[in-house]
């Protein structure tokens, strides 16, 4: 069948192919969300007596079939379809006839895939917090256990002071932390039911707004109906940057990663079975995934960078722009989700080399230690720091241990704290749990179904 | 004097320059911070035992006095100096002499700039959320005179479903809301004191930074002394987010508005005192600050990704390479607060043109209304829609008042709920004035001034 | 069979789907050049001992056979092949046992991959050169039909001065042939063969680069083996920035498309056949392929940026960074000449409305042309500039044509030179026409096929 | 004096602030070249007729008279005269009366500023590309004198192969040389004169754009006054793409630099009148400027996004979006200029260690040199490379210098081919030179002065 707004006129074949892209591809993800706010439309659409109670009834029989086709691979979109909404209102006229020509009254494809998108997101935003608070544990992890194990710590890549392992994975369980606290944020903007909103213009009809809101779980209606349609994108960049600095933790992560596990450091080994190897040198174990993840991190940026580049000097309401949107952000939120599992399974065999580490103190670095040394003896700071600073050559190493654990304030390389991250990252997985228990049993209520709409893939 | 480096060799004078760049510039808008940091710090030296009473006294004394001096514009920076915290520890050496010298004692210039920063944006940030709160406002007043105006409403540009100027001012309304909101957020995160990290490793003394922290009025401290280091442009980033979401608002309401005062639609009159002319055309009314805000737009964008991408990659602990995103993040916040400024003088004196936002309704913009009347009739909506799509030539004008206020469920044109923002705004406002008192109470308490670290630039 | 470089350790699972990505998917538009370049690097290994005659043309014999299964859709990637090149050797040392294994002697796929990239990219530039000249043609031929028709002139989007519809078409003819003399440029920095460079740094045989060069039909060898792969990404980044100049002229002409093509001007009317609708509103006809190319701008914006700033940063030799540019590459250049493509089919049916364009003349369009007859009178610029400008309710409509064609020096309304531009492209024409035979003979001649490595996909 | 579009109204003055940003400051820079262009402009004029030759004198001697004084630092910009071009023709009615309201006959602000920065940009990049030949020729003779140094090569940042210092250097002469050819083709679009175009419409006046152009140094009108307008902030984006690719190339330099000066690596020392110190870290001699260099290429990047971000989606003729490109555009080529000066200074005063670069030999870096020489012995190489890859623990010392001069061929670590960079630099050298002799001559004999439009800041 055709497309929705077909009237007469024959759509030039290379004009469709352009416009459509592989929008319809990307649809396929957000089938089953699209199918569940349409049950909750409908539902609504007889609670407010437009729909008769066995029009509503075969009209949610025949979209949780479809639900059901899709989450069994069995649904797909044609070009032809031009996207989800198009193909799901085809199938219901299909089998149907008459009721399926009723499902769209009193909305528009911009407000549903609006309400899709949304869905989609709230399950992957709730499955992002979950991945990043599991590198967060695993960070502990290996932070409590490498606590002691000192590290030379650097500023612009050259020796600076005594650090310890578990400083260095301590502060990425923190950074990691403070971005999943975007993530909840994002999600907090995200979850708000779009329907009712229409083109962006509302509908002459006593629509009940709250109504569909609760069905699909939303925190919230979300009220100026033009104001939903300017959010396009907006919503999605906000997502994007969650993710964009979860990206650029992992980045850092990856890069000193790299960059101790060269042979010259060699204060980390990472195992041959994670490594990558060379067409032509036989020799070599290359950090393949560690290289990507700091290179999708420019991939994310930028993604991101085109979702807010397309919204800026938009005017208001529904542009075809828009949908150059959403790949952009199903490719960015996909490449990071997976760049943190990736990550997880990395510092998870990471070994950690503790004689190569030892090696790596000179005496220089103990430089800092001996002019505080003279300052508790009654130099002041500055005078401490130039005798220190003139006579390098005479430093001697100290102990690197005692280095480290004589700076035992909240924080220093001697006292981790690393509690304080467990009991933050308890407190967020209780929350999270609880909204995703709740959710899902909306959604539950309302198609029968036990479903998440974000699917990783593989 | 010198540089606080400064040993024996003398650096390269082009080397010098190029290093030292704007920074000593920029850094002028940080010393008041700077100098109540140090006070603080001092304070706490005394408490531990590194300073005496007296030692400690002296210091605040003086910095007390540089922080009168650059409230009053009298305190420079130079180029030798290179930055803030060099020109204030040599001020207070050359004042006091060894007791000068004492002050960097268990802290490294790059925990203190961070500190210098974060008071900074913290002040900024509040200044920031009242003016987006006040364009908020302002839009509302403007949308409860103009929310039974007719306007037609567009989608990809063109003629679309009736609107109304009240709600298309609603939706700036609640979007600016949402971004404000974002901005809170953003506070949050800023609002944690670095101090104790020093040079991203700690230092060998028994330092409180519990009582610095809270000397300052910061919410907490931020934990893990590497990530402290590590967190520099980050926050800055997610400040610059939030500003630039804002900035995506504005730019959507003055590309409307420059279309919508184009003659061809008169919708709106920019008047003259606020329009800029033309050296060649006599007859120019040009709306020049609406294009500045839209172009302006882009400069944010841009300004958030340089500090992004200087991020990207780097290793753990302080490279040099963050001194570039200071003047990023600086120009950011200060475009986007002008910005807001600017939009709201233009609302206030937008002039509405109701004859020619009428003329602007052609029978054509009341087709779904048309098709939703068949629908209430019995037709289903698909072929009510195919119906009407194929008799365009037929339609006739509906009364546009009409077309509004019989959308009346909450958020539609007929039922704006501007009452809801209002509310929202009014908790929002509450919070912030009861913060921004509690923060000056603690800097006056600490310093004995009433200073905003953040000053608006005429 | 495995990967190129498998020994004994297994891949970790994850780890292999996660560095692989999709680069197995976008290879496949790469195995053509991939085997031609193994052609032509075979011959030489021929010629300087290291391959037996023999051995040489069972070598030859099996490329060509995948290079026609290739072509004819037959030759697949898998994951487990990772990408182009392994698919390749696995296949010639399935078919040819031990000769296959001597494909690899003195070539690493750091440098295959590059020449394949420079192969695909050469013949992409061609015909992207030609899609744009068609392109510049289409509007000279449009100017031309056009050039006596007035258009209102706008600045700030306002009235401004007398304009036509033939100097407006014509601005695009200018500027879509300077930027094609930017591919042109960028397909020079391209043709040079990277083949000898191996993993960066040469290996120990007598390769003789010049020929593999000629072989290939490149201009010149990229001399430094180094620099060869240090070019990976930055080569694709200049062909992006000619792709990306070309779409920020198509954005402005779709820009001004959109706008023109709104009921309030009506100057053009785009037809029905290339218009996509709305699902709810059964009237409209919306620029959807117009908007598409605005948005697509800042797509191909992003991807050149996220090319740039995977590079950034990098130090020397080969990182697996470079793998994240090839997409980015390929969906840029195959994005922007789909937008060249569908412009010139626009162009091509755009409806120019003469009565429309008439009505926009409003007396104040006039204001300049008013004081310039005040200068030929004798009074100075700026004041006869302030008296139009004083007395603006007094201006009079003028003649449009006459304010057209009274403008008359060359590249004013009144005097397109769309003769400068006719001979320019005819020039870069020829020139182009020559290229392309040239290296389709050598193409040719090496493999005996003729075939072109950038296919434009439907 | 005021506005040169001021009437009657007053313009608000925050709007007034806004508008103007920091405008009239940058203007300061092309002062010059705004009074020459203007003294062309007059010429012109004169010959038309429309200036009187006694009028033309006086304009001329007076412009004369601004540009020595702006030279000397004497004549100054202020927020009311708002630009240079209101600044140079207000002192201009000042002085002269009746023949200063004259000078902007048949001329617009539009083209006047585009003309001013064509001149700028002009000067400019040849300035730029001096610069640029001067790195390459540094990096010639660095690599010339340490051709023979053996270094450690590396893909993934591990060992990979033997290569030397001169290698290294040689791949950033051949990289600089094509970028310094992008910077050439950018000077060749900048290169064209945009005067005549006016307000982008023409005037109905018989300008003889030729002239103009001639007395000016361009190669060519450039021709469509439409064009002229649309291809503002186009231009100056193509010479931003050079300066970053430019960039691009120094941030690989930098990194390499930095990190091969880690004392695990200490392949390089930079020594310590270029380095900066730590406020706290007595020992350190941090590589400040290396750094800055790799951050202010992502500086570079995001100054070339601005500017096509705000061109992106702007309709046809002059929006003032436009002036937010201005600053964008100096800011980034300044930056691009300083940095290729320092990293000059850098290369003339590193110091290679060669114990360390031979210490970096471990015995797997001969893997492939081994595998090759099985290959030579009759082993395919896919059996070589498996055989020496199970047998890495087996693999013993080569000698390094041997490993690189067997590498022979052309652009090999052994035969590095210098002599051809130094050639192409001569060849681009010599028609550098030719064109800078060529427009100073016109510009002194237009002016009578010897006058550089790009100043270096010191």
């Amino acid at each position: 069948m055709g497309k929705l707004w077909h009237k007469k006129t024959e759509l030039n074949g290379e004009i469709e192919k352009f416009t459509v892209g592989d929008d319809y591809i990307l649809d396929q993800q957000i089938v089953s969300a699209d199918c569940t706010a349409s049950i909750a439309h409908a539902k609504m659409l007889s609670r407010i007596g437009i729909l008769k109670d066995k029009e509503f009834k075969a009209l949610k029989r025949e979209l949780v079939n479809i639900l059901k086709d899709n989450e069994d691979g069995r649904f797909g979109i044609t070009v032809q379809d031009e996207d989800s909404h198009t193909a799901i209102e085809n199938r219901l006229t299909e089998v149907l006839g008459e009721e399926g020509k009723k499902i769209h009254t009193g909305r528009s494809r911009n407000d549903q895939v609006i309400a899709a998108l949304r869905l989609f997101a709230r399950d992957f935003l709730i499955y992002f917090e979950k991945r990043c608070m599991s590198l967060a544990e695993t960070l502990i992890n290996f932070a409590e256990k490498n606590k002691g194990v000192p590290m030379p710590g650097r500023t612009h890549m050259q020796l600076a002071m005594p650090s310890s392992v578990g400083l260095w994975a301590g502060s990425f369980v923190e950074e990691i932390i403070d971005d999943t606290q975007l993530i909840v944020q994002a999600y907090d903007l995200n979850n708000m039911s779009p329907l009712g909103s229409a083109a962006s213009y509302g509908v002459p009809l006593a629509l009940d707004r709250e109504m569909v809101s609760d069905l699909l779980g939303f925190k919230r209606v979300q009220n100026n109906v033009l104001y939903v349609n300017n959010s396009r994108g907006k919503i999605e960049s906000v997502i994007l940057n969650a993710a964009e600095q979860v990206m650029l933790t992992l980045s850092k992560m990856a890069q000193d990663m790299i960059l101790f596990s060269m042979p010259e450091f060699g204060y980390f080994t990472i195992p041959e079975e994670i490594c990558t190897g060379s067409s032509i040198m036989p020799q070599k174990r290359n950090p393949g995934m560690l290289e990507l993840i700091r290179a999708k991190t420019a991939t994310v940026s930028s993604l991101n960078l085109q979702v807010k580049s397309i919204l800026r000097g938009l005017p208001s309401g529904y542009n075809r722009d828009f949908q150059e949107t959403k790949r952009a952000f199903i490719e960015g939120i996909r490449t990071a989700t997976m760049s943190v599992k990736i990550m997880e399974l990395t510092i998870n065999r990471l070994k950690v080399n503790k004689k190569a580490l030892l090696a790596g103190f000179k005496p220089e670095i103990f430089a800092t230690d001996y002019a505080i040394q003279l300052v508790k003896d009654g130099t002041p700071f500055r005078e401490a720091y130039r005798e220190v600073g003139l006579n390098l050559d005479k430093l001697e190493k100290m102990d690197p241990y005692k280095a480290i654990t004589e700076k035992n304030y909240s924080g220093a390389p001697g006292n981790l704290r690393l509690d304080l991250s467990s009991e933050r990252l308890l407190r967020m997985k209780k929350e999270i749990d609880t909204e995703d228990l709740r959710i899902k049993n909306r959604i539950k209520s309302l198609t029968g179904l036990n479903i998440s709409f974000f699917k990783t893939m593989g």
